[in-house]
């Protein structure tokens, strides 16, 4: 687990602009569990993060001074801007959104890669069809609380996991998944087979471990795994625990499967414009737990690990 | 591991045939490691073997009598015929093959079950296409060995993973794999490394353990694992290690697949046909290693577990 002194807040002069070049104010950042891969020394989907770089976040925020045609000033551009207040970038990588149609902190949470996420990961990696069964862990979170909704949405039985009573409430009572299982306070087999009696068709999985163990001791034929995290393994001083019931697979024709979100980029407009009008129909609903100031940022990053949160969590970064 | 003792040779009558059966005395019989997993009475693809119940076992005999009109004296039969010199049977999961074609050993080995598992592992699960590295374990076993050569034949990089010398020499020099790792004498790790050096496209895996782990610490983007057994884990007093590097199929958006060969039978002539014409045209290798007497099941059991074999571990029974 990180610890305070991993980060330093520093300050430096904004740089006059290059032609081409945007200064972003940014407004909010998104903190996700992804952050702490980033930080590991070790070949994965995106380079590490190089020690003494800005602490790569994805924000949003406006652009106040412009040397590119293509983004006037007060232009909302959402992107890969960091854990800081200002930005200069030639916009590679930013995209425009129109803050008329949703708040800013919804299209880094729901909208955004979090959203993207749960959209590509339960609909192309899941293939849920109607009437599956579907578990999703990490249910609370900004991905798992979207997985489990789009299965609602898709005629499925959602079951999430989610640690503590209030938000295995949230999850029925808010979000309209058909049973929670608390995994802080219940036998996690015991809940897999009681909500779940036929077995598991879809597992979603965001945390690894034991969960993932005990969801693939109660896989149907033909199940899909899609794994998109670990958080219970991310800080892990020893080995990362394998899934032991692994072979669950073979008995069952499963699949697990692993992806990354970037892969989808060119249908994100596509899956933002569905996602948007399931809101707007009340099918799919959003929850942001923000929380205020840039100095904040690591009781704020702590709390993807406490669990001590209540949605999307987002830092408010203007100055 | 099974002692002697998991075993008593019986002998008793052969019954009287009713309407409808056969009388087949039994030739060969297959050992497959997948054997030790229908002791183990746990959920699985086909139900534990009772206590007390003959053994399963694949087989191929000769109907020496009948009383079903659709299988007269002298027909081979194939089918789940178990551990036994003669079989009592309505013909039921039976099918009959012409052994002009093809010696009997071969329609249990590389024409049987273990043949077509490799058929449609490799070709329907793993996918294989043109320029793919292809690493298998437990490659100079009856799996193994038909799946390399597929491979091959397809165009891939194929690489093998077996225990000693000889065997090792046996996958290169005679069955034509690009490469072989000695497991017993060679860093699995530095091995893979060095004959993928771009990293593999499919891993086909009979052995689960730490050779599962070092694959999947070097998978090329979208690859495809295969999960056809785990020797290495089948024995274990302790729990299964579970692959603690599966998280390389989230970076590598990869995927781990399960398969039984039952699930294909509906396919299997047509396989057959496929490898029978590979096999006539020298393409395809098919190597079987066969002991003598039922009243060495037990010996010869052993050697799935102690590797001491060469090719496909086929027991004739015929008395």
């Amino acid at each position: 687990m990180p610890t305070e002194d991993t980060w330093k807040l520093n300050k430096s002069e904004v740089p006059e602009l290059k032609e081409g070049e945007v200064l972003i104010q940014n407004h909010f950042i998104s903190l996700d569990p992804a952050m702490r891969g980033w930080m590991n020394e070790t070949r994965s989907y995106i380079p590490p993060i190089p020690l003494g770089d800005v602490m790569r976040a994805g924000s949003i925020g406006t652009v106040i001074q412009s040397k590119n045609p293509k983004y006037k000033e007060g232009t909302v551009l959402t992107g890969w801007g960091g854990v800081q207040q200002y930005i200069v970038t030639n916009g590679e990588g930013y995209y425009p959104v129109d803050t008329s149609l949703a708040p800013m902190p919804m299209y880094i949470g729901t909208l955004g890669m979090p959203g993207m996420t749960a959209y590509f990961g339960i609909l192309e990696v899941g293939k849920i069809k109607e009437g599956d069964t579907v578990l999703v862990s990490g249910a609370a979170g900004a991905v798992g609380s979207v997985v489990g909704q789009i299965a609602k949405i898709k005629g499925c039985r959602v079951i999430g996991i989610a640690g503590g009573p209030e938000k295995c409430k949230y999850l029925t009572e808010e979000l309209g998944f058909d049973g929670a299982i608390d995994y802080k306070n219940e036998n996690i087999h015991a809940g897999i087979k009681q909500h779940c009696p036929k077995g598991i068709d879809v597992y979603f999985d965001n945390v690894g471990g034991e969960i993932l163990d005990a969801a693939l001791a109660r896989l149907r034929m033909h199940a899909r795994i899609v794994i998109c995290g670990a958080i219970s393994q991310y800080n892990n001083t020893t080995e990362i625990k394998g899934p032991s019931n692994y072979l669950s697979l073979l008995v069952n024709r499963a699949t697990m499967q692993g992806m990354v979100v970037m892969d989808y980029a060119k249908n994100y407009r596509e899956a933002a414009m569905q996602m948007g009008l399931w809101m707007m129909s009340g099918k799919l609903k959003s929850k942001e737990d923000i929380y205020d100031g840039i100095e904040n940022f690591y009781p704020t990053f702590q709390r993807l690990f406490t669990g001590e949160k209540k949605g999307k969590l987002i830092l408010k970064v203007i100055e």
